[in-house]
């Protein structure tokens, strides 16, 4: 079987790697513009912000890597159309010369693009994007100028906020704009939220929230040196936009069954509306165990499981997707938030009727005086079936990154959150309470 | 109705704040032989090692607050024999007078033991056990003799780890025995007992393991100066029985449904063979999920959670427990270990076929080369279902003690190793790799 995949980062090199090493025999090839792949985008801020030095290990794999496994890769070609009724896909190399691959499968793996915000001056020079390995060269190239000294960030997302905090640890002025009331919206109802916004004000980045980018403006060289917004007007030297991603599926919107926001619809194998086409990674929808629904999360984990998903049920072994909560972590100058499911916000948006229950507490033993950090945890259900469909952790303790991990699981296996109060959580002073915070929340749901 | 409730530790405590905070109204009274109440005997170690300076806060709660409460609470007074056909506990108050308390419910909630080991010389003086605050205070003042120098510890579980520990961090010389092969062998296989046995020995505790302790001999004045084993003799000052406990039911085990180790038997309603008599904590059996049968687990957060069981199912709320898995976890000179379910060595003793993925990875992303400790794992399952059944995580990292909660709901739900590999596990630098080492161990399986 000849199975072609377009786009080789975390989702395609997922899909290529399962087919390789559990279905060997198969005829692979793999197409994708970028001259690179594999880049960990989520590494950029930690690069840019000299958390560490060089960008070298942002990457994992390597065309290669897949050409000694016996895969035609092609890089630095750019797909122009698939003839979904011929099964053919049609491109061109960076010579220009024409590629027609036939394929028995087709797996879609274009991932996703930024959100352009359709702004006068949207395409001064100055004005920068966050995906790729090349946008954050660019902008790690003008944090070196001298000249560059007052930062914009479009958008307080996790993109925007990770940016904001390398331009500050790079010694820029920073100022971090969002239409929403605070930092990290769609993640974090505005309890959690600010602490991450108090967070950042401490460490000197200029909050701009409920504020709305509505012009941008230029200097004599062309260069952006103005934000108009709602509100005011800001002298700024570079402007990042990290306004958010979407389905990078130009190339099969118009065949395909497509979500509200042009992901490509699948189903739980990952196939798209047609059975010879499979989509992964951020271009396709994704099933969410806390809607209970399809819907569209664009994370690096879930676009490497849904191509190993894909990867097995093109390689012959029926495998249905498991769902995903959303699960997600951010870290800005030491204070970590993790978070799972819907927010109480994103619940109530989506029409459900929802209850929650806060509660905050050291992580550790309360008799541990030292390095023992506050946690605030928010558990999020249904307020009929109680079903945990969210929750939120915020503190210093790395524990959280672990903790949330059990709240993933217990959104996918629909736990209420009465069961949740009588898990079996260990107890050891060096890590947590006897009435460990997340038993007590759950305890404490009316 | 009248409750009363023999025992006010932590299974004591919770069975009755349950009740008075839930189902107000009911007469309660509390016996306890023992003057304090709520120790946290995890705290002794940590405490007598000086890594807290006093013990004051190992506490947390006291008679007053349940006399606040209206229950008759009773310390200091020893229940000598209960007439289960009458429904009436007898007892002896310190001032030996008798006391009679007729019950509608009756809860056993008188915790375990420190078994004894029966040779010759066990009641030498400068021989100890270590349960109760008060012998975490003889323990302490003989840490604190100049001429206690020589510290044997017998029993490298938990209680035995944490103790030798805490006499090297007083700067006295440790030899901590244990007839099995590594430390902790009850929780954790060879391969990862290992980690914990160098550390260990890194930090000059003195290792005696695969011996057994035959005899202990006495200097003149009657104190405990050898030790005899089955390999050599010691001269030591002082020792610390550390091999285990057994449940504290000599009360109740001639008239009770009792386990092979005298546990009074109970259901997941915490109800024993006597309809109107629950037990609960370290006195009771227990529901393992990972062995999918009744057990003895005699940990704290069991007891707490089974305490919670019984006070809604007295108070009229039928609340079934979940079941455990025996989540623990330990940090001695900051090298942690946390478990969940059975070990290969326990699940191949209770006769189950089961298979292991073993997987090393540093915690965080690769490209982070600062506080960045490896992770070991193991994940064991049983080889035909697949089916969960435990794991073991040791790591300098403390985001291992938030993991090994996934994997205690893991097994709580029957998932198999092949549904872990597909759960959603959030990515970010600074707290995982883009392929956890969750996953690629559960990919990994066989």
């Amino acid at each position: 079987m000849k199975i072609v995949v377009i786009g080789t980062n975390h989702a395609g090199i997922a899909t290529a790697n399962t087919l390789l090493e559990q279905y060997p025999g198969h005829e692979i090839v793999m197409i994708d513009r970028n001259s690179n792949m594999s880049y960990l985008g989520c590494g950029t801020a930690i690069w840019v912000g000299r958390q560490i030095e060089k960008p070298d290990e942002l990457f994992y794999a390597k065309a290669e890597d897949f050409e000694a496994k016996g895969v035609k890769i092609l890089t630095e070609t750019e797909v122009s159309e698939i003839d979904f009724a011929n099964k053919k896909v049609y491109a061109k190399t960076k010579s220009d010369d024409e590629i027609i691959e036939a394929y028995d499968k087709l797996v879609l793996a274009t991932g996703s693009r930024p959100i352009i915000p359709n702004l006068p001056g949207k395409d001064l020079k100055g004005i920068h994007f966050l995906k790729l390995f090349q946008e954050g060269q660019a902008i790690d190239a003008e944090f070196a100028k001298e000249k560059v000294k007052r930062i914009a960030v479009i958008g307080a997302g996790y993109i925007g906020t990770e940016i904001a905090e390398a331009a500050k640890r790079r010694g820029k002025e920073v100022l971090l704009f969002d239409a929403e009331n605070t930092s990290l919206a769609s993640y974090y109802d505005e309890e959690f939220a600010k602490g991450m916004d108090e967070n950042l004000a401490q460490h000197g980045i200029e909050l701009h929230f409920g504020e709305l980018a509505k012009e941008f403006k230029a200097n004599e060289e062309g260069y952006v040196s103005q934000i108009v917004t709602n509100k005011a007007t800001y002298d700024v030297d570079l402007v990042i936009n990290c306004i958010g991603f979407t389905a990078n599926s130009a190339l099969a919107s118009d065949k395909l069954a497509t979500f509200k926001n042009g992901a490509i619809k699948v189903d739980k194998h990952q196939q798209s509306s047609d059975p010879d086409v499979y989509a992964v990674g951020d271009v396709a929808t994704i099933y969410s165990n806390a809607l209970q629904d399809f819907t569209y999360i664009a994370l690096a984990s879930n676009a490497v499981r849904s191509g190993i998903v894909a990867g097995h049920n093109i390689g012959g072994k029926e495998l249905e997707s498991v769902g995903v909560q959303g699960s997600n972590g951010i870290s800005i100058f030491g204070y970590n938030m993790t978070s799972t499911g819907l927010s109480v916000k994103a619940a109530k948006k989506l029409g459900l009727e929802v209850s929650f229950s806060d509660f905050e507490d050291k992580q550790k033993a309360w008799f541990l005086h030292e390095n023992n950090d506050s946690v605030k945890i928010r558990i999020v259900y249904e307020t009929k079936s109680r079903r945990i469909i969210g929750a939120q952790l915020a503190s210093k303790s790395e524990i959280i990154a672990g903790n949330i991990n059990m709240f993933s699981l217990a959104i996918q296996e629909k736990k209420t959150i009465d069961e949740l109060a009588l898990l079996d959580l260990f107890f050891l002073p060096h890590f947590n309470s006897p009435y460990n915070y997340m038993t007590v929340a759950a305890l404490n749901a009316k």
